[in-house]
């Protein structure tokens, strides 16, 4: 099949791969009809997860139809389409049982997302069936369920929105796509005020169109001290760290009221957390891998429903066979999140 | 007054100070008739906090009668018995209406409490009315809510033991007066299974007193493997940090199962997160100093119902003025915890 490979730094290729093959009767292949590029991918793009001894298949956002089933799949069968959240599970274990998917004992990932087929691992625990061929225009909102719309929501849900009853304040730091969905989960799940942490107009708008009611553009001390003016000195009830970076995770903290947790979501890179400053605030830490599976039933409903469009989040379209200027243009900022359309 | 003070490593004296008087309109001057000792007190007897540059009074556990009142104090009089949280609290600010009067924008701390008084900042706000003077018989589990106590509660309360409605097993790390006040705490709140892991008979004794089902006295990779044997290899849903060193943080994330949270209130003495750890698990961190003064009034009924008696933590009671024997024992763990008599 073809698919997309990286090669070393920033060196993305759309190229000839062997076609994944059912290694466990539990499997599934999925023919890829929509796949998009991650922000979590830039980090090996950009040399930060260590240098790429050898080629391989990068890619793990996408939908499709079921082409094939291990024997012992007994909840799929070819043709079905279906949603492939980014993290496989078995949905029996005692850590999918407790709504962590992410931590499933039998955890797997899609490793050839941006391509024409991907192995899917426990088809019948990770797997959501859609009733029909999604027309076109859902493609981006489905999309997003695979991963930054289900990671965005984790986010928001760690830090507790909608648990206390009140609506209270969130902060999301980050205005990726992941950040910008933590804006529309923040919204949804019922925080009155949403505050964007964001320096890029485009992405303002776009969090404002997805709830925000307040954004800082700046960063650092300074971007601190706007949102504790924002909230009278106390601080956020919720906060969402949706980058990974420690200048992130460090705001997201000071930005924190006494007690209030920050979910967080980026994938830590360099994260020294602050214990005693912890300890002082009693400012909470939960997050992590999202369990895509557990929410997906919930978001698949609110895009039925049209009470959630996260499909926004893409603002750049390319055919699959020219992923590579696709990489380019997230790395470059000039593109929120890119599709790739087959 | 006499008062017990620190003079360098392991040098503690009961000497002649000057008495604490009212500096501001809101603080009030407790005559103490009882006082104990903290571990917290060890890490300064032992130089983990530093050096001693100079003589200073120590201790922050005592409950006594109000001597004085500084102009603004309406709710206490000169003859009131008192409880004095050793965290001090204006009781009406943001954090402290959050309920985390630990983190308030006036928080103060008891610094002469095994002395003969004790000034309290925010009298209003901090202290807790006793109907009568204290029968002796009491005074054990009374003193025991001025720290420890609810410093084991809060540790089960960030943990979220009680919260899900579930019964679910708890791990308590630690096993001196706060980690057993934790134990305590679970079993009271709701947990079906409580581990302590400790090392000595004395101590697992009082923590099956105080509800463990469980015991596990072994360490590091060995008390992590038992855990792991004990909860079927899935974690604990509930774990209570109640040491505050690295190697306690560690076991403490090491056992919580995907999704839990660990309630830390040791405090943090070279504690390095492995936040990529928390990352792939889901496994959340939220503690810090207990907010004694919100939880006072739910655990002094509990006392006074007779349903807890954490003054059981007490081992050994010494006059006052023999101090530094006190602290003698407990460095040496020949003594859980001491209380000083008047």
């Amino acid at each position: 099949m073809r698919a997309t490979t990286i090669h070393g730094l920033k060196d993305i290729r759309f190229t000839e791969v062997a076609d994944p093959v059912i290694t466990k009767p539990t499997d599934a292949i999925v023919k890829v009809i929509a796949s998009c590029i991650c922000g979590s991918d830039l980090w090996s793009y950009r040399g930060d997860n260590g240098a790429i001894e050898e080629p391989r298949t990068i890619g793990h956002e996408c939908l499709g139809v079921v082409a094939e089933v291990g024997s012992e799949v007994t909840a799929f069968k070819p043709g079905d389409h279906v949603i492939v959240p980014f993290d496989h599970c078995d949905n029996t274990c005692p850590a999918c049982r407790a709504g962590y998917q992410s931590a499933c004992v039998n955890r797997g990932m899609t490793v050839s997302g941006q391509a024409e087929y991907a192995r899917v691992n426990f088809a019948d625990g990770s797997l959501v069936r859609l009733d029909d061929a999604p027309p076109a225009e859902v493609l981006p909102d489905l999309l997003a369920l695979t991963d930054v719309m289900a990671t965005g929501w984790h986010a928001a849900k760690m830090s507790g929105v909608g648990t206390s009853g009140k609506g209270g304040t969130a902060v999301v730091v980050g205005d990726g796509a992941v950040g910008l969905c933590g804006v529309l989960a923040a919204a949804t799940l019922g925080a009155e005020r949403v505050v964007a942490m964001s320096r890029h107009e485009s992405r303002q708008e776009l969090a404002r169109k997805f709830g925000a009611t307040d954004v800082v553009a700046t960063r650092g001390a300074e971007g601190e001290a706007a949102i504790a003016e924002l909230t009278g000195g106390v601080g956020a009830d919720y906060v969402l760290e949706c980058v990974g970076t420690d200048q992130a995770m460090r705001t997201a903290i000071a930005v924190a009221r006494a007690g209030a947790t920050v979910g967080f979501v980026g994938v830590p890179h360099g994260v020294e957390v602050p214990i005693r400053a912890l300890f002082d605030t009693n400012v909470g830490l939960k997050g992590g891998m999202a369990p895509v599976r557990g929410y997906l039933p919930e978001l698949l409903a609110l895009v039925q429903d049209g009470a959630i469009n996260p499909g926004l989040v893409f603002d750049k379209s390319l055919p699959v066979e020219q992923v590579a200027e696709g990489y380019r243009a997230m790395d470059e900022r000039t593109a929120i999140k890119v599709q790739l359309t087959y």
